[in-house]
């Protein structure tokens, strides 16, 4: 699990404070990477004390922890609604979000917005006041160079993910390619989200506008929690 | 090979005057379908006179054929540029298509979108004044219901595509599951086209806005080209 910015203290304060919004009966989409490990880790304590709820796992990685944390896991098809979702964020400003650092940003974009509430989890390092860090697409293979033109068209700066542990690219859990798309401080998000989407071959960019509910920043010493 | 609506005759007549624009030295896109299938035939025999061009097929079965026919193959990405794409389409109104009965739509709007000139070939059965047919949407495996709750949401009604020998779901070439989606006649095409593209886990729709350059509309008798 990759594990970057801020302090393991910080994320496991946000992770914790966002599992304490977890009641008896939910569906909870658990969300993928190091600080969301800390909510997942939680809620299975919380399902040893007799907790009833179902997860809907985001990822492979969210999949395999709740496995392991015990908490009984659904489908996105077996339920009607999704209670609260708790994921991570590579960088947030305001109720925006960049995620993808761990390519599964396509099927947590649909986990987290089919959510009735979700809930962000974060360290003071990925606060920004404006989004500026490069956005990840997932785009089917046929179309990786096209997207890459189209991206430099609207003034961005596509680089293909590399793989490690793996010659050649990062494959994601859906067979896809990603390409990181910088560019540079981003003052529109919608209207930067609505051009990513709109470019044939894009799977899933990784701009989260207006998703987050509440932003969970964990720090040392306690938690900071953004409405 | 599906085959619907006019008959072979007009199909061909399109199909070959769409051919006829093909020139010495170019790359070209070729469509999936039974009527662009009469213009690869027709390139193919260009191609056995002696011309000089490279195709970037949009599926399994648009390369299987130009293979048949002896047209030599490249990639979307060895080539800078598409100099010209044929494809075909379910329902065309003005410059604007629906596309994706043959679950190959993704695929061929990264084709086509990429090509300097998009000629469509089609028969008078696929005229429209508004669109009006069911909108394939191509969808992530996972995200099979909450895209369909959010189509919903958007006024259409989805249906999953069911497969024929096979048990089960029609199933993509690149691996996922297509949503039928039928919003009756459709006022804004731009709209809509912007609105199924933000939906998480959706992949690509069959709605190609403005896209046309021209449609090769064949008849009987012979053809009539709309730009």
């Amino acid at each position: 699990m990759k594990s970057t910015g801020g302090s393991d203290e910080a994320k496991r304060n946000a992770g914790e404070s966002a599992a304490a919004a977890v009641e008896d009966g939910m569906v909870v989409g658990l969300g993928t990477g190091s600080t969301t490990a800390h909510a997942i880790r939680a809620i299975g304590r919380a399902v040893d004390a007799g907790l009833d709820v179902q997860g809907v796992p985001t990822s492979f990685q969210s999949r395999q922890l709740a496995r392991e944390e015990g908490i009984p896991l659904t489908d996105l098809d077996s339920v009607s609604t999704i209670d609260l979702a708790i994921d991570g964020a590579d960088q947030f400003a305001g109720a925006h979000l960049i995620k993808g650092g761990g390519a599964a940003h396509a099927r947590e974009k649909v986990v987290d917005n089919a959510a009735s509430r979700f809930l962000v989890v974060a360290d003071p390092s990925k606060a920004g006041e404006r989004l500026s860090h490069p956005v990840p697409v997932e785009v089917l293979p046929a179309a990786r160079t096209t997207v890459a033109d189209d991206v430099h068209m609207l003034g961005g700066n596509p680089t293909l993910r590399e793989a490690a542990h793996k010659d050649g690219p990062v494959v994601t859990d859906n067979g896809n390619l990603v390409l990181d798309c910088a560019f540079g401080e981003i003052r529109s998000p919608q209207e930067l989200a609505d051009d990513l989407a709109s470019i044939p071959g894009v799977v899933e960019h990784g701009l989260f506008v207006g998703m987050a509910d509440e932003i969970h920043v964990g720090t040392d010493d306690g938690v900071e929690i953004h409405e």
